[in-house]
């Protein structure tokens, strides 16, 4: 067995400083922590090479899945045991669990997420809470689309898919489906013109009802636009849509929630492209 | 202008024991805080008088919503002005916004949560996050249901909708409709069978697929079993139902989340019922 790595050895410093987004993008590194998100990650390691660089995990994680040092060690993954104190400071959790790995960052450009013939595109437009994008990941994935794009607005910065939270909400759907960073909204509409797309902006006020009636409208290959938590799209990216759709609110909730607006606008989406 | 009551205040000090279950249970109140959703408290008391017993404000909050205290009044409500440690003790957020009211547990039996002819019910069976039951009954009252159900399983008790995080994840749906909690699962079952409904079981491995193949499925007054976060529904519940239903996973997602599922079941009721 070789010496145990401490949070002092360069290694695993030079890790911890990927909690940060500024050196996620300065290193095109990011740390993937917790034992189903790191089987996730050696699973898209073993689909292409060079994508997942260090296994860190205490002698306890080692012990109880065995698994994890033989995928990495079989993906070429280079595998070191860590102390308890260096493996939680690989964490942003409360409750670590006592292994992380590198990996090389998992955006690419938006021409490469989108590909020549998307079907179905999922656009956040300044979209903040990292758990909330993730949480719409992993919706944009088991509904069948072809991309996620991460895009900012007027008042908020697009979000890091990177981000730790955002990572855990995604539960391995970051590695399933082409995500991209685009700070410009106006750009991710043009590549989503440019192929074809319906521009349909997610808005509670929106003139066009997602119910049956819509059905035809959803049929042809679509983009949905969805905007922050607090304030909705805002105005200027509405107005690139082709259609402001609201979910109907049939009792008297005054909105959906983003996740859950995002989950009934995909899933439509699919509905009526299966 | 009246005294401000501090925290040692005996009616601030037995509102702050609110923040506990048992208190909650054995005084058949609940804490409710924040701007927005004090104001769907206040709408609540305005259409039923005695639902609403004190509210508690800091002098700043008064000051920049002077309609906090006049609605209060109006509705019967004894208002008093707290110290801002007081304001942070009734609160269990990390950035309490001074302002709170005890309001009377929301929850009925579960006879007259259900009516005589619901044609929508929501079933939470052993849902244990009080954010995420929160999130559901919100997309319950958006999606039109008659009524949420919390019951228990074999391993959770149910959630208590009168917790802090489900009141704030509610987003006043919490007050727009009947809300029971059942600790016992055939019982709500009992009481479901005996209003005609069907009973449909998500499950991420049913044999009922949740497309427009289920639309004849879902035409019928229908009650919906989520069970919790981590299991799903345990078999013991799922046998009671009448179908297992699957929300199609189109990609390579392994699930959805349950806020996210329970969103995607709802309206295609919701769409099939409207």
């Amino acid at each position: 067995m070789t010496a145990v790595l401490t949070e002092r050895t360069p290694r695993v410093a030079a890790a911890r400083k990927l909690l940060r987004r500024a050196s996620r993008l300065e290193a095109g590194r990011f740390l993937v922590e917790g034992v189903r998100p790191v089987h996730d990650a050696l699973t898209w390691a073993e689909e292409g090479p060079g994508r997942v660089h260090d296994l860190f995990l205490t002698d306890a994680v080692a012990d109880r899945d065995p698994t994890l040092e033989d995928r990495a060690i079989a993906a070429g993954v280079r595998v070191a045991r860590v102390t308890e104190k260096a493996a939680a400071g690989l964490s942003d959790t409360v409750t670590p669990q006592g292994v992380a790995v590198v990996c090389s960052t998992v955006t690419v450009g938006l021409d490469a997420a989108l590909g020549e013939h998307p079907r179905l595109v999922t656009v956040l437009a300044g979209v903040a809470d990292p758990g909330n994008a993730g949480t719409v990941i992993r919706t944009s994935d088991a509904a069948g689309a072809d991309a996620v794009v991460l895009a900012g607005d007027s008042r908020n910065q697009p979000v890091d898919p990177h981000n730790g939270k955002c990572v855990r909400a995604t539960m391995g759907s970051l590695f399933h489906l082409p995500l991209a960073v685009a700070r410009d909204v106006d750009a991710v509409v043009a590549a989503l013109r440019e192929r074809g797309l319906t521009l349909l902006a997610a808005a509670g006020d929106g003139e066009t009802v997602l119910d049956a009636s819509a059905d035809p409208l959803l049929a042809a290959p679509t983009a949905w636009l969805f905007g922050s938590e607090a304030h909705g799209l805002d105005d200027d990216t509405t107005r690139l849509a082709d259609h402001r759709v609201r979910v109907p609110i049939h009792g008297r909730a005054e909105s959906l929630n983003l996740a859950t607006a995002a989950a009934v606008c995909l899933y439509a989406s699919a509905r009526a492209h299966h």
